[in-house]
Protein backbone atom coordinates (compact mmCIF):
# COMPACT_ATOMS: atom_id res chain seq x y z
CA UNK A 1 0.00 0.00 0.00
CA UNK A 2 2.95 2.25 0.61
CA UNK A 3 4.66 3.38 -1.86
CA UNK A 4 7.36 5.84 -0.49
CA UNK A 5 8.19 8.02 2.86
CA UNK A 6 6.68 10.78 0.97
CA UNK A 7 7.96 13.57 3.92
CA UNK A 8 9.50 14.10 7.84
CA UNK A 9 7.04 17.05 9.33
CA UNK A 10 9.13 18.75 11.83
CA UNK A 11 7.81 21.33 13.73
CA UNK A 12 9.63 24.56 14.42
CA UNK A 13 9.06 27.70 15.85
CA UNK A 14 11.07 29.45 13.23
CA UNK A 15 10.47 28.58 9.81
CA UNK A 16 12.77 30.94 8.03
CA UNK A 17 15.78 30.33 10.14
CA UNK A 18 14.60 26.26 9.86
CA UNK A 19 14.94 26.60 5.75
CA UNK A 20 18.26 28.67 5.93
CA UNK A 21 19.57 26.04 8.78
CA UNK A 22 18.14 22.85 6.26
CA UNK A 23 19.77 24.24 3.39
CA UNK A 24 23.18 25.11 4.64
CA UNK A 25 23.68 22.60 6.38
CA UNK A 26 22.55 19.86 4.23
CA UNK A 27 21.89 21.26 0.45
CA UNK A 28 18.40 20.81 0.42
CA UNK A 29 16.13 23.28 -1.54
CA UNK A 30 12.95 24.54 -0.64
CA UNK A 31 10.33 23.70 -3.75
CA UNK A 32 7.22 25.01 -1.57
CA UNK A 33 6.32 27.38 0.24
CA UNK A 34 2.66 27.51 1.88
CA UNK A 35 0.39 29.10 4.07
CA UNK A 36 -2.33 26.30 4.89
CA UNK A 37 -4.83 28.16 6.75
CA UNK A 38 -7.36 24.97 7.79
CA UNK A 39 -4.09 23.82 9.07
CA UNK A 40 -2.98 26.61 11.15
CA UNK A 41 0.73 26.16 9.75
CA UNK A 42 3.51 28.09 7.59
CA UNK A 43 4.89 24.90 5.76
CA UNK A 44 8.38 24.43 3.54
CA UNK A 45 8.55 21.61 1.44
CA UNK A 46 12.49 20.87 1.16
CA UNK A 47 13.59 17.88 -1.44
CA UNK A 48 15.50 14.62 -0.60
CA UNK A 49 14.63 12.30 -3.13
CA UNK A 50 13.04 12.16 -6.18
CA UNK A 51 11.09 9.15 -7.53
CA UNK A 52 8.83 7.94 -9.87
CA UNK A 53 5.78 8.46 -7.68
CA UNK A 54 6.80 11.20 -6.29
CA UNK A 55 9.55 13.17 -3.98
CA UNK A 56 10.57 12.69 -0.30
CA UNK A 57 10.99 15.79 1.74
CA UNK A 58 11.50 17.22 4.75
CA UNK A 59 8.68 19.38 5.51
CA UNK A 60 9.34 22.05 7.90
CA UNK A 61 6.05 23.61 10.02
CA UNK A 62 5.91 26.81 11.49
CA UNK A 63 2.44 27.26 13.92
CA UNK A 64 0.05 30.47 12.61
CA UNK A 65 -0.85 30.98 16.08
CA UNK A 66 -0.18 29.38 19.90
CA UNK A 67 -3.93 27.91 19.86
CA UNK A 68 -3.43 25.71 16.54
CA UNK A 69 -2.57 21.75 16.02
CA UNK A 70 1.53 22.62 15.35
CA UNK A 71 1.63 25.32 18.27
CA UNK A 72 -0.11 22.98 20.82
CA UNK A 73 2.52 20.12 19.65
CA UNK A 74 5.40 22.77 20.52
CA UNK A 75 4.45 24.10 23.78
CA UNK A 76 3.71 20.33 24.95
CA UNK A 77 7.04 19.05 23.28
CA UNK A 78 9.31 21.34 22.04
CA UNK A 79 10.53 21.24 18.38
CA UNK A 80 10.99 18.16 16.90
CA UNK A 81 9.49 16.03 14.41
CA UNK A 82 5.29 16.61 14.08
CA UNK A 83 4.20 13.32 11.73
CA UNK A 84 5.51 11.19 9.64
CA UNK A 85 3.80 10.85 5.76
CA UNK A 86 3.60 8.05 3.65
CA UNK A 87 2.98 7.79 -0.43
CA UNK A 88 -0.32 6.04 -1.50
CA UNK A 89 -1.03 5.15 -5.40
CA UNK A 90 -4.76 5.70 -4.01
CA UNK A 91 -5.58 7.40 -1.00
CA UNK A 92 -9.40 6.60 -1.37
CA UNK A 93 -9.22 3.13 -1.28
CA UNK A 94 -6.02 3.20 0.98
CA UNK A 95 -8.54 4.83 4.05
CA UNK A 96 -11.08 2.44 3.47
CA UNK A 97 -8.46 -0.42 3.78
CA UNK A 98 -7.57 1.17 6.76
CA UNK A 99 -10.32 1.90 8.15
CA UNK A 100 -12.08 -1.03 8.01
CA UNK A 101 -8.86 -2.61 10.59
CA UNK A 102 -10.38 -0.27 13.15
CA UNK A 103 -7.92 2.48 12.92
CA UNK A 104 -9.15 6.04 13.77
CA UNK A 105 -8.94 8.43 10.83
CA UNK A 106 -8.87 11.68 11.71
CA UNK A 107 -9.83 12.28 7.85
CA UNK A 108 -12.23 9.91 6.83
CA UNK A 109 -11.77 11.94 3.71
CA UNK A 110 -9.09 13.24 1.66
CA UNK A 111 -8.22 16.49 2.06
CA UNK A 112 -5.47 18.98 0.36
CA UNK A 113 -2.14 18.74 1.28
CA UNK A 114 1.07 20.64 0.47
CA UNK A 115 1.65 20.94 -3.15
CA UNK A 116 -1.69 19.95 -4.29
CA UNK A 117 -1.20 16.73 -2.79
CA UNK A 118 -4.33 14.99 -0.72
CA UNK A 119 -3.72 14.09 2.15
CA UNK A 120 -5.79 12.29 5.15
CA UNK A 121 -4.09 11.69 8.63
CA UNK A 122 -4.41 8.74 10.69
CA UNK A 123 -4.78 8.58 14.44
CA UNK A 124 -1.49 8.19 16.96
CA UNK A 125 -2.74 6.95 19.57
CA UNK A 126 -3.45 3.68 17.04
CA UNK A 127 -0.30 4.31 15.37
CA UNK A 128 2.14 3.65 18.44
CA UNK A 129 2.24 7.60 19.14
CA UNK A 130 3.21 8.27 15.72
CA UNK A 131 0.81 11.02 13.99
CA UNK A 132 0.70 9.67 10.74
CA UNK A 133 -0.23 10.88 6.99
CA UNK A 134 -1.14 9.28 3.71
CA UNK A 135 -0.62 10.94 0.63
CA UNK A 136 -1.58 10.80 -3.03
CA UNK A 137 0.87 12.93 -4.80
CA UNK A 138 -0.25 15.60 -7.39
CA UNK A 139 -0.27 14.40 -10.95
CA UNK A 140 2.40 16.00 -13.03
CA UNK A 141 1.07 18.88 -14.75
CA UNK A 142 0.21 18.14 -18.28
CA UNK A 143 2.83 19.07 -21.22
CA UNK B 1 24.49 15.72 0.32
CA UNK B 2 21.52 13.84 1.32
CA UNK B 3 19.84 10.93 -1.13
CA UNK B 4 17.05 9.65 0.20
CA UNK B 5 15.14 9.47 3.53
CA UNK B 6 16.45 6.45 4.22
CA UNK B 7 14.21 5.52 7.17
CA UNK B 8 11.93 6.77 9.94
CA UNK B 9 12.62 5.42 13.57
CA UNK B 10 10.00 5.05 15.71
CA UNK B 11 10.40 4.02 19.72
CA UNK B 12 8.22 0.69 20.93
CA UNK B 13 7.24 -1.45 23.81
CA UNK B 14 6.76 -4.73 22.29
CA UNK B 15 8.32 -4.94 19.06
CA UNK B 16 6.58 -8.63 17.08
CA UNK B 17 2.94 -6.75 18.36
CA UNK B 18 4.47 -3.59 16.54
CA UNK B 19 5.61 -5.89 13.13
CA UNK B 20 2.36 -7.42 13.66
CA UNK B 21 0.16 -3.70 13.45
CA UNK B 22 2.60 -2.40 10.27
CA UNK B 23 2.80 -5.97 8.59
CA UNK B 24 -1.09 -6.09 8.76
CA UNK B 25 -2.05 -2.55 8.40
CA UNK B 26 0.42 -1.23 5.49
CA UNK B 27 1.36 -4.17 3.85
CA UNK B 28 4.96 -4.11 4.83
CA UNK B 29 7.43 -6.59 4.84
CA UNK B 30 10.55 -7.12 7.74
CA UNK B 31 13.47 -7.46 5.57
CA UNK B 32 16.10 -7.19 9.03
CA UNK B 33 15.66 -8.31 12.40
CA UNK B 34 18.66 -7.88 14.70
CA UNK B 35 19.67 -7.46 18.13
CA UNK B 36 22.09 -4.36 18.40
CA UNK B 37 23.71 -4.94 22.13
CA UNK B 38 25.82 -1.81 21.67
CA UNK B 39 22.54 0.71 21.26
CA UNK B 40 20.79 -1.46 23.39
CA UNK B 41 17.93 -2.37 21.08
CA UNK B 42 16.40 -5.09 19.37
CA UNK B 43 15.09 -4.04 15.72
CA UNK B 44 13.06 -4.80 12.79
CA UNK B 45 13.28 -2.68 9.27
CA UNK B 46 10.34 -2.41 7.08
CA UNK B 47 10.92 -2.11 4.14
CA UNK B 48 8.65 0.82 2.24
CA UNK B 49 10.61 1.65 -1.10
CA UNK B 50 13.61 0.62 -3.16
CA UNK B 51 15.95 3.12 -4.79
CA UNK B 52 18.82 3.11 -6.96
CA UNK B 53 21.09 4.61 -3.93
CA UNK B 54 19.42 2.30 -1.39
CA UNK B 55 16.02 1.19 0.24
CA UNK B 56 13.19 3.11 2.61
CA UNK B 57 12.17 1.90 5.71
CA UNK B 58 10.29 2.19 9.18
CA UNK B 59 12.16 1.08 11.74
CA UNK B 60 10.91 -0.23 14.69
CA UNK B 61 13.23 0.04 17.94
CA UNK B 62 12.38 -2.35 20.99
CA UNK B 63 14.97 -1.15 24.26
CA UNK B 64 16.74 -4.45 25.42
CA UNK B 65 16.53 -2.61 29.01
CA UNK B 66 15.09 0.32 30.87
CA UNK B 67 18.71 2.22 30.82
CA UNK B 68 19.36 2.15 27.36
CA UNK B 69 18.47 5.19 25.10
CA UNK B 70 15.89 3.88 23.49
CA UNK B 71 14.46 2.85 27.34
CA UNK B 72 14.86 6.24 28.98
CA UNK B 73 13.04 7.99 25.63
CA UNK B 74 10.10 6.17 26.45
CA UNK B 75 10.19 6.83 29.85
CA UNK B 76 9.82 10.02 28.83
CA UNK B 77 8.34 11.02 26.04
CA UNK B 78 6.00 7.49 24.99
CA UNK B 79 6.62 5.82 21.93
CA UNK B 80 6.36 7.69 19.11
CA UNK B 81 9.67 8.84 16.41
CA UNK B 82 12.55 8.39 18.03
CA UNK B 83 15.14 9.09 15.42
CA UNK B 84 14.98 10.57 11.53
CA UNK B 85 17.75 8.52 8.84
CA UNK B 86 19.03 10.40 5.68
CA UNK B 87 20.67 8.52 2.97
CA UNK B 88 24.26 9.23 1.90
CA UNK B 89 26.60 8.23 -0.75
CA UNK B 90 30.17 9.05 1.18
CA UNK B 91 29.34 9.18 5.56
CA UNK B 92 32.90 9.93 6.44
CA UNK B 93 32.68 13.13 3.77
CA UNK B 94 29.28 13.87 5.14
CA UNK B 95 30.50 13.96 8.73
CA UNK B 96 33.22 16.07 8.17
CA UNK B 97 31.42 18.26 6.10
CA UNK B 98 28.78 18.60 8.99
CA UNK B 99 30.83 18.62 11.61
CA UNK B 100 33.12 21.78 10.29
CA UNK B 101 29.67 23.59 10.61
CA UNK B 102 29.72 23.29 14.54
CA UNK B 103 26.77 20.78 14.53
CA UNK B 104 27.47 18.18 17.34
CA UNK B 105 28.31 14.74 16.29
CA UNK B 106 27.27 12.29 19.03
CA UNK B 107 29.32 9.54 16.48
CA UNK B 108 32.32 11.76 15.02
CA UNK B 109 33.66 8.03 13.51
CA UNK B 110 30.97 5.87 11.17
CA UNK B 111 29.62 2.78 13.17
CA UNK B 112 27.80 -0.25 12.18
CA UNK B 113 24.22 0.27 11.51
CA UNK B 114 21.26 -1.92 10.50
CA UNK B 115 21.90 -4.28 7.59
CA UNK B 116 25.96 -3.62 7.39
CA UNK B 117 25.03 -0.20 6.46
CA UNK B 118 27.35 2.74 8.43
CA UNK B 119 25.76 4.96 10.63
CA UNK B 120 26.33 8.10 12.81
CA UNK B 121 24.07 9.97 14.86
CA UNK B 122 23.86 14.00 14.99
CA UNK B 123 23.11 15.63 18.05
CA UNK B 124 19.53 16.94 18.24
CA UNK B 125 19.94 19.63 20.11
CA UNK B 126 21.49 21.43 16.86
CA UNK B 127 19.05 20.06 14.60
CA UNK B 128 15.63 21.72 16.40
CA UNK B 129 14.81 18.76 18.41
CA UNK B 130 15.63 15.91 16.18
CA UNK B 131 18.29 13.45 16.33
CA UNK B 132 19.24 12.58 13.16
CA UNK B 133 21.38 10.14 11.55
CA UNK B 134 23.53 9.35 8.41
CA UNK B 135 23.37 6.40 6.77
CA UNK B 136 25.82 4.84 4.31
CA UNK B 137 24.29 1.79 2.93
CA UNK B 138 25.93 -1.61 2.30
CA UNK B 139 27.26 -2.31 -0.57
CA UNK B 140 25.61 -5.29 -2.43
CA UNK B 141 26.98 -8.33 -2.16
CA UNK B 142 29.13 -9.33 -4.75
CA UNK B 143 27.03 -11.54 -7.50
Amino acid sequence: MLTRIDHVGIACRDLDQKIAFYESTFGLSVVSLEVNEPQGVREAMLQVAHGPAGGSYVQLLEPLAPDTPVGRFLERRGEGVHHVGYGVADITAALAQIGATGIRLIDSRPRHGSMGASIAFLHPADLGGVLTELVQAAPPPDD
